[in-house]
């Protein structure tokens, strides 16, 4: 389309204009006390090994969140990549419990440095999420990454109360050393695990926010979950049909773990945690998390190396034991990359982590955490409900082919949650593509990845950043080809 | 690994031995009578427009099966690509009813051709299954691709028997055309609706067997059928709760077609009908023939253009016509480059196609034939048990991304067949990659291919190679990673 002809001198005030606003102080500068710039700028992150350039600003570094035990949770924060005084802010969350945020959201999925291959090079993610948001990745709670307790007996006891009452003071404290967040939009979104920790927190902002002063208010406005547990009845459920369905375990298998278990109940028989434990010995040899991708095998280790160690079946596992086991993502390879890469003492340095000299090294998932878990909510269903009633935002997604938390047990599992239909199940369009398809409930929009795993912007990265600016924006996906 | 030293002249010995064995007389033409001879002479095919060189010989032609009505089929027929002698005979039939299997099965599938987009020439297939036998495509019954009747009446009314029987009756010719693979085991395998016409037309053989002369005995060993319509009311069953499992279908509309239909009926309500209608509609947005692939869209052509004809669902349909619709296979583009191919004259002139100028052009799926059908068993469980029964090696695969003849549908099936288990569902390999799994039943193999659609040769290629010669073989295959 051709302009029509404007007067020269207008043209330049247009760019002028355009130009001073780009130009005007930094959105992070603006009215800020000297002591809060001088904070923020001890955490900026000037740039990290092996980083391509970019433009926009990212800050890493430590929360306290109880001075008399010396713990801290670590951060690592971008600012979106254009204009982030009008973006909302987003926390990303991942699972385990004890996996990284760092490790799998920032480095693996959704972040705009993704791990490489090999080479101690960063990659830059075109289907960053900091292209629609401020966004905030947390290492939660203490003991996952290089987040850290200077008492031990902090580090033995975890759950999902702790998780969700130090991620909120976290929270709290990060908008003190960031003010000029305070009154964007706040979401919160993740995966797997997250199932938990999201509607969690947003339980302790909603029901703190009633009685917050202005200063400790903080501006949620929805959540969503990818690939999440959420109801450990609907959960197992769900994981064994769909298992059944997609021709992983034998009819034999099937019919036992369907004679023998109750998943209503919070302990199994015998019979059930060994037909159980069959079904879970089957990750040793495939990856659940994404079934139709190949497994990496890199040149120096062999199918048997690679696998992950969560992914021993123990002897005797309890209920909740089976749910939060095998935390672990996607590709072995980048995971290795990932490990690697966050353990270089250069990286550590520039992202100001580690500075207390932690006495383990870094790690994706963290298996001291995993075991200490002590409290797993059954169900997270009447919390969703409660946010859902309060007008919080929630969409929930599942990448479908992943048969760790599969779309089948999402789809029993918001079955169970009885809301009235508003829009009825229907396709949703990435460009010419089916993207997944997509159904909307009072309050509640549901959404499936058609052919992604359990890391869905890994598998899916187009897709998922569609996702997140569609939900920002409250919009419905496309219904058509485009 | 170094070979020991060997005396010059016992490494000529060796040589020349085995030069004299490959330039021996060629295994068509050894005791055959110059009538014969002159007959396959006539059927060879010296090259096709856009072939890449190979070595291997193929004939193409006509069998007729009925002088008096003027009905003949077409077939092509390739020879091993080594040691033909020594080899199986390998029959490939598509299904449809109505689709052409050297317009799928050999161009687009399995044959050492394949067609290539947008340029008139053929790609070699490097894991062609001529590699593993003597490959023998037909175009059945009459009314199929490059197959006619000059009666009429013929091509009005289609179905099972006949299309057995016609099948048999160009067996009989076939070998009366190429005497010298009698001798050789001879195999049936397909796909699709071909879950029909393989063991119709092997109980055919095997029943003409026992009376037959020695002129008329085949040599038939095995059948395999690949993503096969076998059973009515399992491939129904599994048809819809595999749309719902791999969340295709909402909730509501799997609910209505689980209260309305029966599919151990032969006639469904009008609910029920309805309620199915909303399912196939879902053929016209997204390719059910593998649910994971991208779907093709040419430049010229819009997603619209390229949706198979077949696919619009009529407002009445019977029990039969919701099994044996939508008979088209995977890539829509590769089936308008095999369409464009196989109309071309000097295509049709090397293959010595299209001899009496048909009235109508060749087509990958004939619509009159796939209308004109008559008679579609509800089961050919009873035939494969006779199969079994009766010692001919049995091998059903799946391909397990297919919505149309889905995994599920296949389990059920063989569920219902009721078999003892011989050794229980097992992981099997390709190279370090899991193949998918197998179970062996009392004379019934039941292989899956991970990650493979509807054909499943197009999808996993190397996998299918493997399967076919494990298949023939008579051997399990590999139980662990290699």
């Amino acid at each position: 389309m051709a302009l029509p002809p404007v007067a020269p001198y207008l043209t330049l005030f247009i760019l002028s204009l355009s130009l001073s606003f780009s130009l005007s102080v930094p959105f992070d500068e603006r009215g800020l006390e000297p002591n809060i710039k001088a904070l923020q700028e001890a955490d900026r992150v000037g740039g990290l090994p092996g980083q391509p350039p970019v433009k926009f600003r990212q800050y890493a570094g430590y929360v306290t969140i109880d001075e008399s035990h010396g713990k801290a949770l670590f951060y690592w924060f971008f600012e979106a990549t254009q204009k982030p005084a009008g973006k909302p802010l987003l926390l990303w969350l991942n699972g385990g419990p004890g996996c990284s945020s760092v490790g799998f959201g920032e480095a693996q999925e959704l972040g705009p440095f993704l791990v490489k291959k090999g080479v101690p090079e960063l990659k830059f993610n075109d289907y960053t999420w900091n292209k629609a948001a401020n966004l905030l990745f947390l290492e939660s709670p203490a003991g996952v990454g290089f987040s850290y307790s200077n008492t031990s007996s902090d580090l033995e006891v975890q759950g999902d109360n702790i998780t969700a009452n130090d991620s909120y003071k976290f929270l709290l404290n990060w908008f003190k050393r960031f003010p000029q967040y305070k009154s964007n939009e706040f979401y919160i979104a993740g995966e797997s695990y997250a199932g938990h920790y999201i509607p969690q927190l947003a339980q302790v902002v909603f029901d703190s926010n009633k009685k917050a002063t202005m200063e400790n208010y903080i501006n949620l406005k929805g959540i969503m979950v990818g690939n999440g547990l959420m109801d450990d009845e609907t959960d197992l459920k769900g994981m064994i049909d769909y298992a059944w369905g997609h021709a992983v375990i034998s009819d034999r298998l099937y019919y036992t773990i369907k004679t023998n278990c109750d998943f209503a109940k919070e302990n199994q028989t015998m019979d059930c945690q060994r037909a159980l434990g069959q079904y879970y010995s089957l990750y040793n040899i495939i990856d659940m998390y994404s079934l139709y991708a190949p497994r990496c095998v890199s040149g120096s280790s062999t199918v048997k190396s690679i696998t992950n160690p969560h992914k021993e079946a123990p002897k005797f596992i309890t209920k909740i034991e089976l749910l939060r086991r095998l935390p672990a993502g996607y590709d072995p390879c980048l995971q290795e990359y990932a490990t690697a890469y966050f353990n270089r003492p250069d990286v550590q340095e520039a992202l100001h982590a580690n500075v207390t000299k932690i006495s383990r090294p870094w790690s994706l998932c963290s298996n001291e955490v995993n075991i200490a878990w002590m409290d797993s909510q059954t169900s997270v269903l009447p919390i969703i409900k409660k946010l859902v009633d309060g007008h919080l935002r929630v969409w929930i997604f599942s990448g479908d082919t992943d048969g760790r938390v599969p779309v089948t047990s999402t789809r029993y599992t918001l079955n169970k949650l009885g809301l009235n239909t508003t829009e009825e199940w229907a396709t949703w369009y990435s460009h010419k593509e089916v993207g997944g398809w997509t159904i909307i409930y009072e309050g509640l929009t549901f959404v499936t990845v058609r052919g992604a795993g359990h890391q869905v912007p890994t598998f899916a990265p187009k897709r998922s950043l569609q996702l997140i600016r569609h939900f920002l924006a409250n919009e419905r996906l496309p219904s058509v080809a485009y």
